[in-house]
């Protein structure tokens, strides 16, 4: 089978990378910046292109939302599946005469972080059987977790995943900004982080909950607010109404 | 040393299984909960009492910032070392003619969940050197991570730690909230939530924010916000907007 991955971000790269670490070639990849089809092609060794789209029997679109309806109307072959990789899309977005199918990886890419892929769930959607065996197949090589998904739930799992994953980690920034600031080591906190995460993996993160917020700490929260200003200051009181809220406080 | 722990609360079961693991014997531990009072009494071998508080060397506070200051007023014994627990108020909220201090431990502490003290940060604040390095020796034997630390950058570090982790375990709660809406397991999540921590032990929280909000993601955005009510649908307006703030969308 000929596969091609349209795109050169985080995204294509770590999926050119799980594809060839897992003996499944790639025919091109293809897309627009070619420093970053270039990086693509050296790390694992697969041709490139930048105007001729090869042919192929898989193409995986791996572009930002805004531009997966455009980047799929570049594919003019009939006898083909192409699938994107977004969570919030339909896969009906794709406009061509082939077959329609989406293929979307629940993971955080950054170039320069190593992933173990087999732990990561790809959830897929097509318009036929046939294709659903072909990307259950060709996603399990990969992965450990592959689950079929309509996309009415992806869009969920993908909202979820924005606040799991998105949110938490612009936390992380905010409160290293508060910590530098004073000129606290943020490594100070990591071990707390990670028993954070820790803990939910065997308690429900609601009963997990823990702080001034769920105390009802009147004072603590006050004194908080004295320390913050601007945005940081939004996002306390909303995460300690949000508390509030939940436990009825 | 006779040493006793006052509350019977998360920190007090905590820190006497810290102690006892590590073979400080501590000599009573002080509360009004009889249940919990118990629950360590038999765990750890301690005595405890509700009504006569027993004649020590080191009284260590761990009762909700807001008892602080009265549980404090019943060690009325001169020559001792008192200590309370709380991130946020000063050494001074201690209420007698005993020396005061601070020995905070940086981390989250659910009684159900086992912890590694060794890797937990203790910050200590004395009025005299003696009495820290009293301290300093005694919270060596249980952690790796001793730190000298004012009040004034306590209350930064309690901060940090409220944004750091108190409010990423509520972002899960939230999150998980969405996905049980849908019937979506939330152990999905569970890889992506790891990497998003692991990340940042290798790059710095602001460069590894990924997601809709830093691709400002119009399109992305408006659908979530139709996905959202109440308390989710504020907290995404409020972390989306932070996001644009940081990188200037």
């Amino acid at each position: 089978m000929q596969i091609v991955i349209i795109g050169s971000g985080n995204v294509a790269y770590h999926l050119a990378k799980a594809f060839t670490q897992n003996s499944i070639p790639l025919a091109q990849v293809f897309g627009r910046n070619v420093d970053d089809l270039n990086k693509i092609s050296q790390e694992f060794h697969v041709p490139f292109s930048t105007d001729i789209l090869e042919n192929a029997d898989l193409y995986i679109i791996c572009v930002n939302d805004g531009s997966v309806e455009d980047v799929s109307r570049l594919i003019t072959k009939k006898d083909c599946l192409v699938a994107h990789t977004s969570g919030s899309l339909p896969k009906e977005i794709l406009s061509g005469k082939y077959r329609k199918s989406s293929l979307y990886p629940l993971q955080t890419f950054s170039k320069s972080k190593e992933l173990d892929y087999s732990k990561i769930p790809f959830f897929i959607e097509t318009e036929n059987k046939e294709d659903k065996n072909l990307l259950f197949k060709l996603a399990s090589q990969i992965s450990e977790n592959v689950i079929e998904s309509s996309h009415e739930k992806r869009k969920y799992i993908h909202l979820t995943a924005v606040f799991a994953c998105n949110f938490v980690n612009h936390l992380f920034s905010r409160a290293k900004e508060i910590s530098d600031g004073q000129e606290i080591p943020f490594n100070y906190f990591l071990p707390l982080i990670d028993e954070t995460v820790k803990k939910i993996h065997e308690i429900e993160p609601r009963s997990a909950q823990t702080g001034p917020a769920v105390r009802n700490d009147i004072k603590v929260l006050q004194l908080h607010e004295q320390l913050l200003t601007d945005e940081s200051l939004e996002i306390y009181k909303t995460m300690n109404h949000s508390i509030k809220k939940m436990y009825e406080l």
